[in-house]
C-alpha cells in the first residue's frame, strides 16, 4: 500500500507568531474601572508602533522589544494587550517613537529574531493598532467610532452600532499528489525569482474552511482536490489574516496557471524540498516565520 | 493503554451548510463584461432575501428556494453566486419579497430542510448580502462605498480604499476529560433550559485557532487545554462567522464558570451525550445543522 500523508501521524511542528503567553483577561476589559487601574499601574508598560513598526533595541546578536512607561507612550487610541506572567500590564499604542530608547523595525524581520511568546505580542499588537488607524469610521453610517472595551470593539458616536477587530481566515495549502510522492508549490509576480512557496486564499462568505481549499487549488493552478487535512494555523499580521495550513489531496495533476495570481505553479518532489528547507536548492523556500515552510516541514516529516 | 481521542481515526463526519457545488468563478467577477453578460442572461435567476430571510416555497413534506427573473428581482446591490452544474448564473438581492411567488423563511429553519449544496447557497447569499447593507460607508473615512467586484469587493467613493466580506473565525470545542471519558458542554443564559452545547468564542488578533481554544475554555469555565485536535469547519451566516470544530484536551477538570458568558457548565459522559443526540436526555442536544452536532457525533464515534 502507498504511504498515505493523510493519515500518517503528525511530528509537532513549529509555527511563527504563535506561544503568546499574556493573558488577554477579558473580564478587565470589560470593565472600564480596572482597566484605568491597570493603565495607571506604575509597573505597566507600553509598546509603541510608529507606522506600525515596533519600538525595539537590537544589538549584533540580540533584539528585544522597548517597552516604555506611559509617561512616555504617544497619545491616542491604547490597545490592552494583557497581564504578563510577571503580573505587568501590556499595552500597545501608534504614535511617534521619535526621542525614545529604541528604534522602529518591520514587524516581520523583528518577529524572525524573537522568541515566539514576544512574537505572539507583536502580531496582537499590529493587528489591533492598525485596525484603529482604519477604522475611524462606522461603515454602517459614517459616523465617527471611539475605542471601547480596551481596544477590542470601537462604538459609533452617531447610531452606536458596534464594531469588533477582523480577523480574516486564510486558507494555505499544499496539494499532495499522493502517487508521486510531490507537493504543488507556486510563485507570485511579487515574489523574488527562484522563490516558491504553498498556494493560498481568503476564505470567502459561505464556505468551509475545506471548501475554500478546494476551491483555490481549482482557481489558481486548476489541480481537482479529495480530502483536506488541516495541519496548523498562526496568526499572520500583515494586516489581520488567521493563516489555517493543509494538505490536500490532489486527485488531478495537471496543471492551468491562473497568470493574474501566479508566475509559476510547479509539483516538487520530496528530495527537492528536503534540500530547499536546508538552503540547498533547486528552490528558495519560505522561512520559518511562514506557516508555508511549517507544512513543508511537516510533509518532508511524515 | 487509555483509547486516545487526540490519535483515534475519525469518522467521515456531516456538517451542515457545507456541500455548495457553485462555481463562484472569479474570474467573471473580475471582468466586468462578462459579469454583464450573466446578468443579462435570460436563464440567469436571482435569490431575493427580504429583511435577511430568503425567499423560498413550502410545502408539508419538502421545501425549495424560489429563485426569480431579473425582471422580478428588486433592484439595490446585487451579489453574483456563481454559476452552477446547469450553467444558470445565480445572484442574490436584498429587498422587498411582496408580490413574489414564495414566501420569505427564517435562513436557520431553512437550511435544516434544504440539502447541503442548497443550505450552502443560502449561507452564501445571507453573510454577503447582510455585508453590504451594513457596510455602505468607508471605516477609513466615512465617505460613501459601493458595489465592486460582483459583490465580492466595496470602494470607497471618496478615498479610494477597497473593502472586503468578513469572515470571523470562530473557535468551537469539546473538551474531553481522558481518563473519565467526558466532555464539557455548557448553556448560554440565551438558550432554552435544557440545553447544552459546545463551549465556543471568536478566534482574536494574535493567536492561533489552537491558541484560542485554550484561551476560550480557561475564560469560560476555567478549564486547562494540552492537545489540540482540529475536527471540521463550517460556514455560518449569522452574520458572518466560520466554525471551526476541535477537540481539546483537557488538563485540569475543575469548573470555574464565566457568569457573564454562561449559565450553565457540565462534564457529560459519552452515554448521555448519545442518548441526547438520540433525542433521549438527558439533556437537548444541538441539531445536525451546528458543528457542535457534529462534533458530538465524532466524539461518540471514536
Amino acid at each position: 500500500m502507498t504511504f498515505d500523508p493523510f493519515t500518517a501521524p503528525l511530528s509537532a511542528v513549529h509555527v511563527g507568531f504563535t506561544g503568546n503567553r499574556i493573558d488577554r483577561d477579558d473580564r478587565i476589559r470589560r470593565d472600564p474601572e480596572t482597566l484605568w487601574a491597570m493603565t495607571m499601574d506604575p509597573t505597566a508598560r507600553w509598546l509603541v508602533l510608529d507606522d506600525l513598526r515596533p519600538l525595539a533595541r537590537a544589538t549584533a546578536d540580540s533584539v528585544e522589544l522597548a517597552w516604555v512607561r506611559r509617561s512616555e507612550a504617544p497619545r491616542g487610541d491604547t490597545v490592552f494587550l494583557g497581564v504578563d506572567a510577571e503580573g505587568t500590564p501590556r499595552f500597545a499604542v501608534a504614535g511617534s517613537a521619535a526621542g525614545l530608547d529604541g528604534e522602529p523595525m518591520d514587524a516581520r524581520a523583528l518577529a524572525t529574531r524573537l522568541s515566539g511568546d514576544q512574537a505572539g505580542l507583536v502580531a496582537q499588537a499590529r493587528s489591533l493598532v492598525d485596525w484603529h488607524l482604519r477604522h475611524g469610521f462606522c461603515a454602517a453610517c459614517g459616523g465617527q467610532t471611539k475605542l471601547d472595551k480596551g481596544g477590542y470593539e470601537r462604538d459609533c458616536t452617531a447610531c452606536g452600532a458596534e464594531h469588533f477587530p477582523r480577523t480574516d481566515p486564510v486558507a494555505i495549502m499544499l496539494s499532495i499528489d499522493v502517487a508521486n510522492d510531490r507537493c504543488l508549490l507556486g510563485r507570485q509576480p511579487r515574489f523574488p525569482k527562484g522563490f516558491l512557496s504553498a498556494l493560498a486564499g481568503f476564505v470567502e462568505p459561505g464556505e468551509s474552511f475545506e471548501e475554500a481549499v478546494a476551491r483555490e487549488l481549482y482557481e489558481e493552478a486548476g489541480v481537482r482536490t479529495g480530502r483536506v487535512r488541516y495541519v496548523a494555523s498562526q496568526p499572520w499580521p500583515f494586516p489581520s489574516s488567521l493563516m489555517m495550513g493543509a494538505f490536500a489531496e490532489a486527485t488531478s495533476t495537471d496543471i492551468r496557471i491562473d497568470e493574474t495570481e501566479l508566475e509559476e505553479v510547479v509539483w516538487m518532489s520530496r528530495d527537492d524540498v528536503r534540500s530547499a528547507l536546508a538552503g540547498q536548492g533547486p528552490f528558495a523556500a519560505p522561512p520559518p516565520l511562514a506557516i508555508a515552510h511549517t507544512l513543508l516541514k511537516a510533509w518532508i516529516d511524515l
